[in-house]
């Protein structure tokens, strides 16, 4: 068996930070799968086929990738950001991890690419700087009591946080809730970024405060970063962004 | 005022993970600004100069690069990996926020790179495809106490985690008590990755357990990945690598 599977990171959106690797990658697939939106981003070309697929169908989409892989085929899935951060990559062991000892024996590259975590973080300054946890806040796969568990955990213990899936149409309350929790915890003065469509034309990005973050501001598209008490926002006038971003030096948590 | 700042990712290390927007930045600069081996990757080129500094010097070079953007010139700081992940984001906003009030008017750009932890993860598998934290364990400017306080918190609550700086020349035990003490609160079973000069021509790649994890295998290019209970190994038998991946279910914390 000769085919191989590449799982290709394709960063936040602009195609400034596809990686040389990542492009190469993508030349040699003769079969893209992948959510449509993911998909779409890449440029068709003759001899490749485009394989588009709804945003739950992971593991069959992983699926019909290996099984194309196992008859020699080079089978790419595109993930946008990077394929292991809530993404394509997790999905793809799985269904070899449950499918046919065959596909045991396949080349699976992972392509790593710029995580949309770390497109905003680089946009607002430096707020995942030190320390930080990541946490995805849908509950689709997971107990919602244990999204809440973790994000106390890792507040109380000072780390900054990003957070994947705030919203979703079947999951309206979810960040609401999320900051409710976290108002408990940090100061209502921690700094909150909504980044949304980050490098993409559509870019937002908004600066607020725990106390006043309005989840109603986040959509599918929002990353959001939580600062910690040691989060310093440099202010720069009229017309400038402000800055956030985390000292080098931590004290004891709050 | 018209200099710029950029403040650049250069990736783990292997050039085609090197970003066009990354590239299009270096080749813009006047000055670079980087530790040395940072500043090595970079090839040189006439009109351009290079300020090689000793590691530890992260907030006087971010000052000497500001310095240089005063004066109108283009300056770039290197870093290896994401420059927003315990690298020179940080101090550069440092050193703007405690700096003379004019360089708050200046341009700064971070550009982010590929990180060692997500570079790490996709030669591995995907072990970082559900929640997970990031901790450095250097404690020259954090107290030791809150490091394990963190560890202790983010694998508590069901974190996978990545470990920065998990050892040096002037740091030798640190590494060693950090496993110790997540001894006493994960499986003795529960995978650790040793990824060393992750991308370069000597990467090294070790997947051990917690119980038998030898932090004298750990050297300052290492970084280590730490999974969870619910961590997946798929064997593949004979003269193949194991794949490594956090599942997209969870389940309560152990």
């Amino acid at each position: 068996m000769s085919g191989r599977l590449f799982v290709i990171g394709l960063g936040p959106g602009d195609a400034r930070l596809v990686t040389p690797e990542a492009q190469a990658a993508l030349d040699l697939c003769t079969d893209l799968f992948g959510y449509g939106p993911y998909v779409d981003r890449v440029p068709q070309r003759s001899g490749r086929t485009a394989h588009a697929s709804d945003n739950r169908e992971e593991v069959g989409r992983a699926r019909a990738a290996l099984a194309l892989a196992a008859e020699g085929r080079v089978a790419g899935v595109v993930s946008g950001g990077d394929p292991g951060v809530f993404a394509m990559a997790s999905a793809v062991f799985e269904a070899i991890e449950a499918g046919p000892p065959e596909w045991l024996a396949l080349e699976v590259t992972v392509v790593p690419g710029i995580s949309a975590m770390l497109a905003a973080a680089a946009r607002i300054g430096a707020p995942l700087g030190h320390d930080f946890a990541v946490v995805s806040l849908s509950d689709n796969l997971k107990p919602w009591p244990l999204v809440l568990q973790r994000l106390g955990a890792a507040a109380g213990a000072g780390f900054a946080l990003a957070l994947y899936n705030p919203v979703s149409r079947a999951r309206p309350w979810q960040l609401g809730t999320a900051l409710d929790h976290l108002r408990n915890l940090l100061p209502a003065e921690t700094p909150v970024v909504f980044a949304t469509a980050i490098t993409r034309p559509d870019e937002r990005l908004e600066i607020m405060t725990l106390g006043d973050a309005d989840p109603a501001r986040a959509d599918m598209r929002t990353l959001v970063l939580i600062g910690t008490h040691e989060t310093r926002r440099i202010g720069r006038g009229e017309g400038l962004r402000d800055w956030l971003y985390a000292p080098r030096a931590a004290r004891a948590s709050a």
